[in-house]
């Protein structure tokens, strides 16, 4: 996973005996800086799983895994990535163009690791492999709450397992400032609470990347999310101040003023900083969510517009991103920003990257720009993977021409962190976001979801296996919750729960969330759409197709035991809040009578007419929903008359 | 958890609501670096457990937590962590001299955080306490296996949270040399395989822990365990060379020169510019195993000593470390090192680290010098919790006069890294390692080893809930192992094994260990003397006592229950080796015949006879034992007539 473009299944199995011997093969002598890390990564994975030693000296002979490659591949958009991989029962070979389809290669040569009881193996196949779109991205909020190097560096690990090629940090906000600068000091110093990236924490992580064949692409948020700036300056803002880190989450007033040309000068030493450090061609200037309202209350601002002819705040930013748009070019960068920056009047080498709807992608296609979709892949919405997978960014009927479809690169999954935390962002992020990979990098034809859903509980586990903590931070956060060591009811619970949709906690929770929220409720150990959750949709669909009760009635059978042993285990429910407890029990009697109960005559069979218990298992403030609702309803539904 | 010195407990309690705002009453009116952030630790990890928004402006009466001292402490030995905590229903107080005894108060403080199904609360008590030894340390080996900076930052954590104050770096090793050096880049480049702390890491990581009021010593370990320093310097070795890493486990040949200036003036640099990065007054320079084999067959080391009068490699070692003595002093470092080193005449202010056993010690402390105990506390040795707790430092008959007792610093649970790497140390560190700070911590009289356990259950999910990984990485290792995530029955029956103990994995295992051997079997999964084991023997005597089956029965009966889903499970028990496969027979049927087959009149109960069975339960091939054996065996010989 991500499924390869072509791939032909042989007779046979290649056995993997110890040691698995390589040979590196790059048509030009020279090996490079990422395929031999690449390969010692892939054979301690490969010795973990089996428990074997990975690596011996000895003769060239026994080599089973061939490399071969033409070139070192440049870290740039577009760049070769096609590999090829045959298996046979005496051989392994990985070919590619570059180096960067190697490691494309060796991912899937990963994958295919298998164990049949007795034996470790590959089976015998033919992949031959290239991406759909060469922007397979992954944004991370470091902002609003703070996401240590180590939390990105295995990020990377998952990143590149699926094939990812792009990492976006957004690496400012209201929030927190989080880059060290050496020239202004004082904007990590006052803006991020002691947490920020040193330039020596942002190399390291652009190099691990770069073995990865993952570009970094930092984005500077500019003028609205921009509190954390005018802490140290508040100069540069078009309020007076004095500002303090913003601890509450939303579109803040804060905003650059445009109107000033130290502001330009201070962002021009800034990006050109930031210019250096980072040394991706493009650079990303944020430009969204600018409320205008600082600029409508400041009269020199409004002179400015009037004495320009700017008629209004969208005139102002147009001509504030041009600005930087000037100061991008002449460090050498490429702009890209998000939907917002469109409406002005940019040169067309922008990037645009589409967070507000299908229709920003098109127009900016359109307009004869490259363009990155993220609308519909904003994982932290809590949205269905399945909704993510379908999200294709050029459907066959989008109305672009061709030369207009080559100009959309692709996409990122863009992870928010208002509502999550170091703590539980891998929940999040993982196994979901291998759906978006696969839709980046797999041909349109590959669409079953049901397909998908297999592949994910198999990739779910090899993502842990590379270092991801998407399964155990779930598990710390219900023991934390529970203040014990036996969670299993409680996760076996947990596990059919989703966090509610879209923006909605922020309202539902009393007062709302700010950065001293706890993140430690059932909802922030709840993961978006649950396999779980899909497992039962298909047994619902297995047994309405067949009649067959046997899988349903033991999964109901399992939930009942479930339940029934969390609501016995009080030093847990008493933790609860009275919606989470309120939760439990409707869903409590629903499956009683759906399933332990089904044969006593006592039990009243439930039906749609207990809309009073259906409500009881939605209270909106538990901030979570029962994932496996939907599916009891239309069993529901399937039983009345 | 440790004990205090000091504990009255009072009627009532003290309810934590929200806000639990608190005030800092510096008597100095400087609050220093370290209580404001401690204070925001503690903040947030009360809002983490009881789910509640840490922090919220407002007016000043509210105040509930009123912390006090008097000045800034020092980071350095024998400085006054000593502390008063008052919980009453209306306040709570901590009280101290310096800061540092602020930060033991709000440890005590959050162990006492309590919920009774209804509400938070702090229990009424007042606390005196004070530490029994100045020097409370962990050694962390981050050599033999690499273990980057997260790693060490979250042992802080959990350093903290049982007043732990020294961190005890083990930096260069024969596998790995693991400090960057500016003046002499070519150590960490070719000795590390870029895995190595950076100046800026370990900048960092001393930063964070004199936050938690730790102090931070490196240790270089001279004049063996040196091979990663000659990759780049084979000129100063006591062999010709060439040098590399060393992927090996044991006291290997290579040893620095100690007949060349050239050597002196190097280590001078290095030693000089370490001395300058780390502040701690004291520097480790090992100092031991050195097996003596490339001086014996150096024909001018041979010369030099006969020239000097040295008469075998004892004297030289003594002639080195007096130059290394001089060198450290120049730089204003004391000097630490193993045992080895009080063999020749160093003056009587270096300190000793003994880890050969409790004469090392004595004879230190009556040669007058200051000693630090390890021994007895070589946690990698997965030896039991209660042998450890018992290994006090200055038992009465210890034969010290008042003066020398003086001398004993305190100890250091040492935790060598051959056998864990960055996955798994933390269960091979905690809880385990509480109990050893409670040795050092606590009054000599506080020995309970059943209410020790009773508080290491407590304490050890208190460790999980500050970042620690000993419960994660034993389910991410069992998940890998048996490549699904359904490991319930795995997990309960991985919860009665141990790893063997001492150095044994290194014989059984073929071929030996080495850095390239994966640590994902069954016994890496395993955690050393677990509380479930300890749970068994308390109702084996439980039993034995009152002949009442109850709890027994029903543990066996879940053993059982566990160990027959196992079974059942081939997909996890094809990937066991014949050992593990043995094992787990041979305990399944021992347990069948002690537990649910015990109404049977079909099955024979076991006996003492049963020598085959108790003896397959035993392979050591398997590198694990049953921790549960023993008390199995207590119940069968009380069952012989």
């Amino acid at each position: 996973m991500p499924l390869p473009a072509d791939i032909g299944l042989r007779d046979g199995r290649h056995v993997m005996e110890v040691p698995f011997r390589a040979l590196l093969l790059p048509a030009n002598g020279l090996p490079g800086h990422r395929v031999g890390p690449a390969l010692e990564r892939f054979q301690m994975r490969l010795a973990e799983r089996t428990g074997n030693e990975w690596r011996s000296d000895g003769n060239a002979e026994e080599v089973k895994l061939f490399i071969r490659w033409e070139r070192t591949g440049r870290l740039v958009l577009g760049e070769d990535e096609t590999y090829s991989l045959t298996i046979t029962p005496a051989r392994v070979e990985v070919q590619a163009t570059t180096d960067l389809g190697i490691l494309r290669g060796l991912s899937t040569l990963y994958q295919c690791l298998a164990f049949d009881g007795g034996e470790w193996y590959f089976p015998a196949l033919v992949v031959k492999d290239q991406p759909r779109f060469p922007w397979r991205g992954l944004l991370l909020d470091v902002c609003r709450h703070w996401m240590p190097r180590d939390v990105v560096l295995r990020q990377l690990e998952g990143m590149e397992l699926v094939k990812m090629n792009v990492l976006h940090l957004h690496l400012t906000e209201d929030q927190g400032f989080r880059v060290e600068s050496k020239i202004f000091p004082e904007l990590h110093r006052s803006g991020s609470n002691g947490q920020f990236f040193t330039q020596e924490d942002v190399r390291y992580i652009i190099e691990e990347a770069d073995k990865r064949g993952i570009r970094v692409i930092p984005e500077f948020d500019l003028p609205g999310h921009a509190t954390s700036w005018f802490v140290s300056h508040p100069e540069l803002a078009s309020a007076p101040g004095p500002y303090a880190i913003e601890k509450r989450f939303g579109v803040i007033d804060p905003t650059f003023d445009p109107t000033r040309e130290e502001v330009y000068l201070f962002l021009d030493r800034f990006l050109g900083e930031m210019a250096a450090l980072f040394p991706d061609a493009y650079m990303h200037i944020g430009g969204d969510e600018n409320n205008g309202k600082q600029w409508a209350a400041n009269l020199a601002i409004q002179a400015f517009m009037k004495e320009r002819g700017l008629k209004d705040a969208h005139d102002l930013q147009a001509y504030f991103n041009g600005r930087l748009y000037e100061i991008l070019t002449r460090h050498g960068k490429r702009m890209i920003g998000w939907d917002e920056i469109a409406e002005g009047a940019l040169p067309q080498d922008v990037t645009i990257q589409s967070w507000r709807g299908k229709e920003g992608l098109i127009s900016a296609a359109r307009a004869g720009r490259d363009v990155v979709l993220s609308n519909g892949w904003y994982i932290d919405l809590c949205q269905p993977t399945a909704y993510h997978y379908a999200n294709d960014p050029l459907p066959d009927d989008i109305g672009l021409s061709p030369i207009e479809r080559k100009r959309v690169l692709g996409g990122e999954a863009t992870m928010w962190s208002e509502l999550v935390n170091a703590r539980n962002v891998d929940t999040r992020i993982w196994p979901r976001t291998a759906a978006i990979a696969e839709r980046l990098w797999s041909p349109a034809h590959v669409k079953d979801v049901q397909d998908l859903f297999l592949r994910l509980e198999q990739v779910t586990g090899q993502l842990e296996n590379v270092g991801l903590r998407h399964r155990s931070a779930q598990m710390e956060l219900l023991r934390l919750f529970a203040g014990t060591e036996e969670v299993d009811a409680l996760k076996r619970y947990v596990d059919l729960l989703s966090p509610v949709q879209g923006y909605q906690r922020h309202s539902i929770r009393p007062g709302g969330y700010s950065t001293a929220t706890p993140l430690t409720r059932l909802v922030d150990a709840a993961v978006p759409d649950p396999l779980a959750a899909n497992r039962f949709e298909q047994i619902v669909d297995e047994y309405l197709r067949t009649r067959d009760r046997t899988k349903l009635d033991a999964t109901l059978d399992s939930w009942g035991a479930a339940v029934g042993e969390l609501l016995g285990r009080t030093e847990i429910t008493s933790r609860m809040s009275v919606a989470e407890q309120q939760q439990l029990l409707a869903f409590s009697e629903l499956v009683t009578r759906l399933g332990p109960g089904r044969s006593d005559p006592n039990t009243r069979p439930p039906s749609l007419d207990d809309a009073a218990l259906l409500a009881q298992a939605r209270p909106k403030e538990a901030e979570v929903v029962l994932a496996v609702l939907p599916a009891i309803e239309r069993l529901l539904k399937a039983r009345e008359p």
